[in-house]
C-alpha cells in the first residue's frame, strides 16, 4: 500500500502580511478553483488535486499545532500527524511514518511519498506522484525523488544530477544545491533537474532511523520525545548521504509560489476585490482582503498586498527579504481562520500598560465557540445572524443588537444558529493578553 | 476696522483617502505644529499664524454645514459664516459679509481680506495680509489682491500682469488664468505673480452686490434666499471685471498642498508612523492613519496614504484626477472628527438586504454625545474609560467591559468621563442607513 504526506511547514513570514504566524501561505485563500471560481488555498488546491487522482483517501497531513484548527476549517476531517514543536523535515519524517504506523494501520513494507504542501503544478504531478512506489521496487533503491525539468538556469535551487537512465526512471548520481547560475546552465546540459522536494521510501526505513537513536516507533512516545530528534532537514541528513536514488521526471507545468515575485506572477495580476486601478497601471498585483477600498494611479512594477494585519507595497522585481523587516514589527494579534469560522482585529493598542483589542468573530452555521478570551474583561455584541449563549446562568438566545458582558474568569459557550452568528468582541487585558510572537 | 475671512471649501476628493466628505483636506492633521510638535491641521497652522500677527480676534471663517463639528473640535469657538449649501465663491463673499455686518457689527466702511484656508506660508504673509487695508485706501483701488512671486513658468496657475507700480504696491492691468508654460515664461518676464487668491474689498461693496440682485443683506434672510445666488467664482463674477484693482506682493514661502504631489513635498517624506521601510526606497511618501503596519520595500517615486477609509498607492509625478476614481467606489461611511471627539469605522458591510457597521468612538473627558444612530438596532460596548449614559431609565455609571443594547427610536446621552471614554459601537440598518454620498 502506498501513503502520501503533505510537508505543511512555514513561519507565514515570506506572504506577510497574508501570511502570518495563524496563517502560513498555504492557507491564504488567494488562488482560484478552477471548477467554483471560489477563492482557495494552496492547500485546498493540492487536496482536490490528490482526491481527483483517487490519493486523497490515503493522504494524511504533517503540520504544527496552530495549523490544527485551520486545516480542519479549510479540509474537513484529514489525518494530521501534529508536530508538538517546529523541528524541521527530519523529524517531521520520522513522526509522520510512526504515525502511519500507529494511527493508519501502515507497515513496514509499505511506501510513502512525501510532497511539499505549496507546488503549483498540473494534474499529471499527481499521475506521476502514483508512479513512485513501483520505481521504488523496479529500481531496488532506497529512496526515490521527483525531478522537475527545469525551465531556465536557476543558481538558486537544487538541481539532482543523473546518472545512468533506468525503465522510466533516473539514477540519481550526486546533488548541487544553489550552484549558481553558470554552474546551473552546465548542469542542465547534462541533463540535471530541480529537486521538487518530493520523496518516496518504505515506512520500514523511516523507523529503521528512529531505532538507530533508540527512539520510541509509537507515535504518542514519540511526541513525546519530540525534542531529542535532530534539527535537521531530510534531504541532508538522509537523501544526500543515500547511495542509491533513484528519480522519477516531471515535466509539466510547476510553480513555487512562496514569494511574493512568484506568487505575483501565479495571481496573474492579483486578486482585485475592492480594488481601482488606474489605466497607467503596468504589472500591477493587488490583493486586498481589508473591507476598505484600494486605489492604485500610475504605479508600475508594484506589488500591493492589505490585510487586517498589514500593508505591503514592494517592487515587484525584488528578492524581499520579510522575515527581517516584519520581525521589527510590533507583536501584535492577527487574523485567525479556525474550525468555526474567522477572526479578524479590528483594532489593538496600547494605552496606559494595558491592551486593548476590538475583534470580529464570524462563526459558520452550528459551530461552537468556547469563552473567547476567558482571561480579560470585555463584551460581546451580536451583529448579524443569532444563536445563542450558555454558562451557568443558563442559556440565551442572541439577536442582532443583543450584548453581554464577558467578566474575567467566567467560562461560557457560543454557539451559532443556522444562518452562522457575526459578534464582535471588545476586551481590556494585561501586557501580552492578546498579542503572541 | 479690517476682518479677515477664511474660505473654507472643498469637497474632500484630492487628497483622498485622508480628505474624505466629512473631512475636507484643510482638517487632516499631517503638518506638524511647529512649537508643540504636535500633529496639527492646515486650519489649525493658519488660525496660529494669525493669533501670532494679532488677526485671530477679527478672523471668522465660511464653510459648509458638515465642516461646523469638526472646525469647533479644531478651533474651539470661532466664528463661523454657514453656508446652507456649497454654491462657490462669489455667493461665500456675500454671505459672509452678511455674517459679518449682522453678527460681528461689521459696518459698510470696515475692510474684509479674504483668504484661502489652505496655503502653506511664513509669518511675513499674514503681515502682508495687514497692510491691503491701507492700500485698498492709498491706490483707491476697489479690490486689492495678493501677487504671489512665482517660483516657475507653472502653466496651471492664474497670473495677475501688473501695469503701473504704486507706492508698495502694483495696479493690476489683466488676468490671465492658466495660460500654459510658455506664455506663464513670457508673463513671468513682464512681472507677472500668481493669484493668491486673497482679495481685500470693504464690506458695502459685497453689500451692493447684494442690492444689485434685491436680495436681503441681512445674514438670516440671505441664508434663506442663498439658492438664489448663481453659482459662480468671486474671481470670475467680480474681480476679472473690476476695472480698478491693485495688488501687493508677496516674495515669501507659499506652498499649494491641494494635491498629493505637492502634500508629499510639504511632508517631507510623509509622517511615519507605524511604517518601516527598506533602505533600497527612493523618494517615498508615506502617511499611515490605521493602526496596522505598512511595510514597503525598494519602492520608488511613491506616494501611499492609508487611513480607516481606503489605501491609496500613486506615482508621486503624476497629476492625480483622484476626483473621477473615487467616485466610482461604493458609497460608504467613513472617519469623522467632531466636537466631542472622533468615530473611526472599524468594519462596514451589506449582506442580505441590510448595512452592517462597526464604529470606535472616542470621546473627548466631559464631553455629551446624543444616541448615536438613533435609527438603528445595535449595542454599545465600552473599551477603555468610563462615563455615563443616561435615559429615560435612569442613570448608568460606564466602565471597561459595561455594554448595553441601543434600541431603535429609544434616545440617551453619552457623557465621558475625565479620562475621556472609547466606545465601541457596532449597528445594524436598512439600507443607506450609514452610507453617505
Amino acid at each position: 500500500m502506498n501513503h502520501i504526506v503533505l510537508l505543511s511547514g512555514g513561519m507565514g513570514q515570506r506572504l506577510w502580511p497574508l501570511s502570518t504566524l495563524t496563517r502560513p501561505k498555504q492557507y491564504i485563500r488567494f488562488l482560484t478553483d478552477e471548477q467554483t471560481g471560489k477563492p482557495c488555498s494552496m492547500v485546498q488546491r493540492v487536496w482536490k488535486q490528490l482526491a481527483q487522482a483517487d490519493l486523497a483517501e490515503n493522504s494524511v497531513i504533517c503540520a504544527g499545532m496552530r495549523q490544527q484548527e485551520i486545516l480542519r476549517g479549510q479540509l474537513g476531517s484529514v489525518g494530521i500527524a501534529l508536530e508538538p514543536e517546529g523541528r524541521d523535515t527530519f523529524a517531521a519524517v520520522l513522526l509522520s511514518c510512526s504515525y502511519l504506523k500507529s494511527c493508519k494501520g501502515a507497515s513496514d513494507a509499505d511506501t510513502v511519498c512525501f510532497m511539499p504542501v505549496d507546488p503549483y503544478t498540473e494534474q499529471s504531478y499527481f499521475e506521476l506522484l502514483k508512479r513512485m512506489p513501483g520505481v521504488l521496487s523496479e529500481s531496488g533503491a532506497e529512496i526515490v525523488l521527483m525531478g522537475i525539468r527545469p525551465r531556465f538556469a536557476s543558481g538558486s535551487y537544487g538541481y539532482l544530477v543523473p546518472g545512468r537512465r533506468g525503465k522510466g526512471y533516473l539514477v540519481v548520481d550526486s546533488f548541487a544545491e544553489k550552484p549558481g547560475v553558470k554552474e546551473a546552465e552546465r548542469l542542465i546540459a547534462l541533463g540535471a533537474l530541480w529537486n521538487g522536494g518530493v520523496f518516496c521510501l518504505r515506512v520500514g526505513k523511516a523507523m529503521g532511523l528512529l531505532e538507530d537513536r533508540n527512539l520510541p516507533t509509537d507515535y504518542d512516545s514519540l511526541c513525546r520525545e519530540y525534542s531529542s530528534l535532530p534539527r535537521d532537514s531530510f534531504d541532508r541528513a538522509v537523501v544526500e548521504k543515500c547511495s542509491s536514488l533513484a528519480a522519477v521526471k516531471y515535466s509539466g507545468m510547476w510553480k513555487d509560489i512562496g514569494t511574493w515575485d512568484a506568487a505575483s506572477k501565479v495571481l496573474d495580476g492579483g486578486t482585485r476585490t475592492n480594488c481601482v486601478e488606474d489605466a497607467s497601471c503596468r504589472n500591477f498585483c493587488a490583493v486586498n482582503e481589508t473591507g476598505i477600498p484600494l486605489v492604485a494611479v500610475g504605479v508600475k512594477n508594484l506589488i500591493v498586498a492589505a490585510s487586517s494585519d498589514g500593508i505591503l507595497v514592494a517592487d515587484a522585481g525584488m528578492d524581499l527579504h520579510l522575515k527581517q523587516i516584519i520581525s521589527g514589527l510590533e507583536a501584535r494579534p492577527s487574523f485567525e481562520e479556525k474550525s468555526w469560522g474567522t477572526s479578524t482585529v479590528l483594532d489593538f493598542f496600547r494605552e496606559g500598560g494595558a491592551e486593548y483589542i476590538v475583534r470580529e468573530l464570524r462563526m459558520h452555521p452550528g459551530m461552537e465557540l468556547n469563552s473567547p478570551g476567558a482571561n480579560s474583561t470585555g463584551s460581546v455584541s451580536v451583529l448579524k445572524g443569532g444563536g445563542f449563549v450558555s454558562s451557568h446562568t443558563g442559556e440565551l438566545e442572541l439577536l442582532p443588537g443583543a450584548c453581554f458582558p464577558v467578566p474575567a474568569g467566567e467560562p461560557f459557550l457560543l454557539r451559532a444558529g443556522k444562518a452562522g452568528l457575526v459578534l464582535v468582541l471588545t476586551q481590556k487585558g494585561q501586557p501580552g493578553s492578546f498579542s503572541c510572537q
